[in-house]
């Protein structure tokens, strides 16, 4: 009996970041879609941190882009806080992924909890072509499980 | 019997907006925190078509932090599409309420649905200083109201 | 006897845009880099009055990379504040050009006075492959030629 | 006899940054408002380095609009490269000052050359209130005199 995809045991990426003046709106606090561009890079980051980084991704026209993204906001950040994004593999399907991300303040405080889902894919011929989603190799799914 | 608060029947915001190149990623297509940011500025221009406008905000000491944020993606837009944010009040509560957004391409493809839920919440002492989540005000719940 | 190059005679490019919630920081008044992006939809949305539009630009690999860019900050502009760009050329050179943006407010207030040095460049394959700065065609200089 | 103004000899700050998928655009490199996106960042992380962080900056009321900006663009940054803006104040006046920017990728490739011409400001009462010039205070200065 397999385990149910719900049930993927992931490693955890560590994306470092910190609230900027101009990432703050006249509240004095973060504006949200900050949170989503933070969770873009992270997610970018992890799978650099399994060997699929930037430059391979543009030599093997890949790209994982969006199907949905959600975000709780649970505290609002200040500038000069320093935050870090820990994002974990949710869930694999066929050519879709679910990453979930936590974002959390130096102090312990969590500030925001969200998800991305994505599609695998690549670029018929190279960027700005047209984009087909392909079956995630079961190596890169290997590679987030945690031991 | 009262309706129920699912049911309120909303005025429809639209906010024109365009795909610019520095909202396309490598992709060649829009990055999606762009997605937020617009829905953020449909939001505000949505509260100014019915009297709320930044200048009344700012002096009213007024602002409306986010709770959660979500989006489907439904096809890729790419520089120089026109689109239109149509943003409807999905429910009230008490001090708190969401917001739908559906973004269209001016030629009726439909790019991505999202939803905002906010806190109507007042400065303590104006802008950077603590916020306080207020009761929405009747007159303006009723001024979304569609006739 | 030719005009000198600093001579030219720009038609007027008009880009109107306003500052969003999103594009102000916790003093209350845009944030700087604000400018720099309506410059940019400025310059392409001045090239695509003249028949350049984002699509014959991506179809023909076309971009116009940035050489510098400057801009003096007059007067602050506050969320709401409706604008205009105002675009001119105030140079070509061979394969490069200076385009000048005075942003103005509504009510004629001038927030800011700004420039790009731009290079007129091709992709040697596409968006994402290297490109080189091409001659910039004489009707193309014409085209915004004030008569 | 005392130096002139333009002799001051700077510490130099240092502001580690990355370029993440969405400060590129279609071209497949850096989005050009992301140097200044960056250079504004690694002004607030210079003076927090001698003191003046965003917790005694939003106590004491102060900030440092903007009077000038501008960047020479000098090889294009693509997504994944590490990079490192260091910063010097190169003029103090009574009440602005100019600081310089040098941003450049962890291989010792120069990207970018820019300055920010600032006022030192205080809000009269508290941020989204109108900003006043101060006199910069000589300690200040001092501190960031190399030694």
């Amino acid at each position: 009996m397999s385990a149910s995809p719900e049930s993927f045991e992931s490693i955890v990426g560590r994306f470092p970041c910190q609230v900027h003046w101009g990432d703050c709106d006249p509240a004095g606090i973060i504006f949200y879609p900050t949170y989503f561009r933070w969770m873009d890079s992270a997610t970018w980051a992890f799978f650099a941190s399994v060997g699929y980084d930037a430059k391979r991704m543009r030599a093997e026209h890949l790209a994982m882009p969006l199907v949905a993204a959600q975000a709780d906001f649970l505290f609002p950040a200040e500038q000069g806080d320093r935050c870090e994004v820990r994002s974990r593999i949710q869930r694999f399907g066929g050519k879709s992924f679910v990453i979930s991300h936590e974002i959390v303040r130096e102090d312990a405080t969590a500030l925001c909890k969200g998800a991305e889902t994505r599609v695998w894919g690549r670029f018929a011929n190279g960027p700005g072509t047209p984009m087909k989603g392909q079956p995630i190799p079961q190596a890169l799914k290997d590679s987030f499980r945690a031991r």
